[in-house]
C-alpha cells in the first residue's frame, strides 16, 4: 500500500508540467463492434471546466463493457470509443471551477456522477443525478458535447475524435471525466482494491444494504453469481443473512460462491423443477430478498416469486437487452411481493464511498475485495481479459495501466 | 346514532332465541352472470367453529361486486351466490371456539381477514393472511368447505347451496363470516358511517397511509374518481400533501373530487397530450406518489410514468380483469420509479380498525364519510343501486337491510 502511495506522489509531482496542455498517452481504443481493442496513442486534452484529467492506474472489465464492446444494442455503436468504467486513478489536473479536487488526488471514477445541487442529488431517496447518471448511449463530455480524446485514424491518416463511454473510458492512461463523476478517497486505502468500488463491489454490497436493506438473519437468493451477484453476497453475509441461496447455471462458480459466504446452491438447469419450487421448498414459502444479475427476464420471473408473498423484494441489477416487458401480471404486484431497480448499489458516490473506504482501512466494514480479483494482467493484454469475461473463466481482471 | 344503537342492543337481546338454529330471512340471490338480484327467502346454518353469524344492518356495492355479479372473469362464475362485501352489522350468535366476539357486538366485516397467527399476520409488513386474505375465487368456508346458505331453486322446487364471496356476502339480513373476517367497533359510532371502513374508505385511506406513507407537501395523482380513488384524496389531504391531481374520463367527477380534497383536474379525454406530460409540467418532473384506481393497464403505465424519476411510487388499487402483463420495460425501473400493489390500504383489519374507529369518535381524525355516501335506499332497490354504479352515478349507494 505504501509503495502504491508513494508510486502515486511522485506522480502527482508530475503533474504540473503538463497541466493546460493535451496528453499523448496510451488507450485500448474500439474501432467497431466485436472487433479487438487497438492499443493506440491518443490525444488526451486538457479537462473543461467543471472536470478532471484522471491518470488511471488499475482498470478492470465488467459485462457492460463486454455488451458495449459487442454492439449488443444500435445505440451503443459509437466508434472509435474507449470503454472501461471499472478503475482508480490519481488526478492530474482539474479544470475550472472545480474545488473538490486537486492534482495528486485519489480517485475512483463512477459512471453514475453526483453533481450535489439537483433535485436528485439533493433528495435522500436517489442517487440518480439529473445530468450525470448513468448513460451508456452518452457518448460526450456535458459541457460541450465534445470528445477529449483524439486518435489518428490508420485508413485516412486523419486524426479523429474518440469516444466516450459511461462518464468514465478509463480503458486508457490518462481519461478526462466531470468531476461529479471523481470520487476523493483517502490517499492509504490500496487503489488497486479500492478501484472495485468503482462499480461491481459498490453495486452489489450497496442493493443489500441501501435497496434492499437486508436485515440479520432474513432470507436471500442470488441469480446470477458474476462479480456482482459475489457482491451482494458479500453485503448480504455482512449483514448477517441466515441463508444465502446462490442460482446460477454454471457449477463451477459455486465453490468461489462458497468462499464469499453463498451458503446454498442451486444449478437452475439440473434443479428438475423451477428454481422457485426449490426456493420455496427450502425456505418455508420463500426468500425475504432476491437479487437478479442475469439480465434475462425469464430468470427475472423467476426471482420475483422466489420470494415471500407478503413482503418479498426482489432487486434488479441485470441489464436487460431486450424488448420484452416485464412478464409479470399487475395482479401479481397485490401479494405484497415487490420488485426495484438498483443503480450502482443506491450509493451516492462522492457523499457515500469516501466514508465507506474509511470504514475498510478502519477494519470496520471487511469485505473480501481479494476475493473478487481472479486474475492479474499488464493493460497490454486487455483482449485476454476480455475473453476471460466472456468465457466466465474471470470475476474480475485486475489490469495494470 | 344513539337511534342506531339502541335499535342494535334490542337486536343483540333477541339473538339468543336463534342461536344454533338456521335463521330463515331475506337475501338478495344473484342466479347467473348479469341477471337481477333476487330477494329470495334463505336458510342461514348457524355458525360452525370460528365463525360468526352476523345481522347485517348497512351494506353497499362496489366495483368488485358489480365484476363478479357481471361474471367478468370466468372463475368468477358460482351462482347462485350472495354478493356483497361493504358492510356493518351486530353479532347474533358465535360458533365454537370464537372468543373475541359475543351476540350484540357491532361488527365491520373485513374481504381480507386476519388469524393473527399465521407468519404473515406475525409479520409487520403486511396484512396478506395466509388462511383468510382476499380471493375473489372462494365461495365456501374455510372450515369445512361447505356454505352457510341455501335456497329453494323456483325451477326444480329443490333446495339447493348459495355460494359465498369474499369471506362476507352481506347481500343477505344474516350472513355467516369467519370470526378472522369480522371486526369489533366501539358500539358507539355510528354503523351507517363505518360500513365505509369494510372497504372503500380503508383501502384508499390506508394506500396513501400505509402503503404509500404520503408526507406533508407531497405530491400526488390519482387516476380514477371512484368511492376508491375519493378515498386516496382524504387520505393525502389528512396527511397535508400540497397537491392532489385527480385524472378521469368523466368531468362529472370533478365537482365531488373538489368536495374532497383533489386541488387540480385533468380529463383525459381533454388534455391533448398523454396525461403523464401534463403532470410532468405541473409538478416540476412529476408527482412523488401516484394512485391507479380504474384497472386498465394502459392507466396503469400514464400513472406509473407520471410520477418523478428517483422516488415516484404507484400504488395499484384498481383490479386488472385482463391477460396483459405490465406495460413496462425492467429498464425503466431502474430510474427510482416504484410501483405495488396495495390490498385492504395495508390495514390488518382486526389489529387497526378498531383504533381507526375510535379515532374518529374522538375527532382526532377527520373522515369526511358522508361526502362518499351520494344515495340511500332500502334493500329491497339493490338493483337499482347497482345500475347507478354501473352508470358511474352514484359513489356509495348506502342499502338499509
Amino acid at each position: 500500500m505504501d509503495a502504491v502511495a508513494n508510486g502515486l506522489r511522485s506522480n502527482g509531482a508530475a503533474a504540473g508540467a503538463t497541466q493546460g496542455k493535451p496528453i499523448n498517452c496510451k488507450a485500448a481504443v474500439a474501432w467497431g463492434p466485436g472487433e479487438p481493442l487497438v492499443m493506440e496513442e491518443v490525444e488526451v486534452a486538457p479537462p473543461a471546466t467543471m472536470e478532471v484529467r484522471v491518470k488511471v492506474l488499475f482498470t478492470s472489465i465488467c459485462h457492460t463493457d463486454l455488451n458495449a464492446w459487442k454492439g449488443v444494442n444500435e445505440l451503443h455503436r459509437k466508434f472509435p470509443r474507449i470503454f472501461g468504467h471499472e478503475a482508480a486513478g490519481v488526478v492530474e489536473s482539474v479544470g475550472e471551477g472545480v474545488e473538490d479536487l486537486a492534482p495528486g488526488d485519489h480517485v475512483v471514477p463512477i459512471f453514475t456522477g453526483e453533481c450535489g445541487t439537483c433535485a436528485n442529488c439533493e433528495s435522500s431517496k436517489t442517487n440518480m443525478c439529473k445530468t450525470y447518471r448513468i448513460n451508456p448511449f452518452k457518448s460526450t463530455m456535458v459541457s460541450d458535447g465534445g470528445t477529449r480524446f483524439t486518435v489518428v485514424d490508420r485508413h485516412s491518416g486523419e486524426r479523429r475524435p474518440v469516444f466516450h463511454f459511461l462518464n468514465t473510458s478509463t480503458f486508457a492512461e490518462y481519461t478526462v471525466i466531470d468531476s461529479a463523476c471523481a470520487v476523493k478517497i483517502n490517499p492509504r486505502a490500496p487503489l488497486e482494491k479500492m478501484y472495485l468500488l468503482s462499480c461491481g463491489i459498490s453495486t452489489g454490497l450497496g442493493a443489500a444494504w441501501n435497496t434492499a436493506n437486508v436485515s440479520k438473519g432474513s432470507t436471500v437468493a442470488i441469480f446470477g453469481l458474476g462479480a456482482i451477484g459475489l457482491a451482494v453476497a458479500e453485503g448480504a453475509r455482512l449483514r448477517g443473512a441466515s441463508r444465502i441461496i446462490g442460482v446460477d447455471i454454471n457449477s463451477e462458480k459455486f465453490s468461489k460462491g462458497k468462499e464469499m459466504g453463498i451458503t446454498d446452491f442451486i444449478n437452475s438447469k439440473a434443479s428438475g423443477k423451477p428454481v422457485h419450487e426449490v426456493i420455496r421448498e427450502m425456505t418455508d414459502g420463500g426468500v425475504d430478498y432476491s437479487f437478479e444479475c442475469t439480465g434475462i427476464v425469464d430468470v427475472l420471473r423467476e426471482a420475483f416469486v422466489s420470494t415471500h408473498d407478503g413482503w418479498g423484494l426482489t432487486v434488479l441489477l441485470g441489464i436487460y437487452l431486450t424488448p420484452r416487458m416485464l412478464p409479470l401480471h399487475p395482479m401479481e404486484l397485490f401479494n405484497g411481493r415487490r420488485i426495484t431497480g438498483c443503480v450502482f448499489g443506491d450509493f451516492k458516490g462522492k457523499s457515500q464511498l469516501p466514508e465507506l473506504v474509511d470504514k475498510c482501512m478502519q477494519g470496520e466494514i471487511k469485505i473480501n475485495f481479494d476475493g473478487f480479483i481472479t486474475h492479474e494482467m499488464p493493460f497490454a493484454d486487455i483482449n485476454k481479459a476480455f475473453q476471460l469475461l466472456e468465457e466466465g473463466k474471470s470475476l474480475r481482471c485486475l489490469l495494470h495501466i
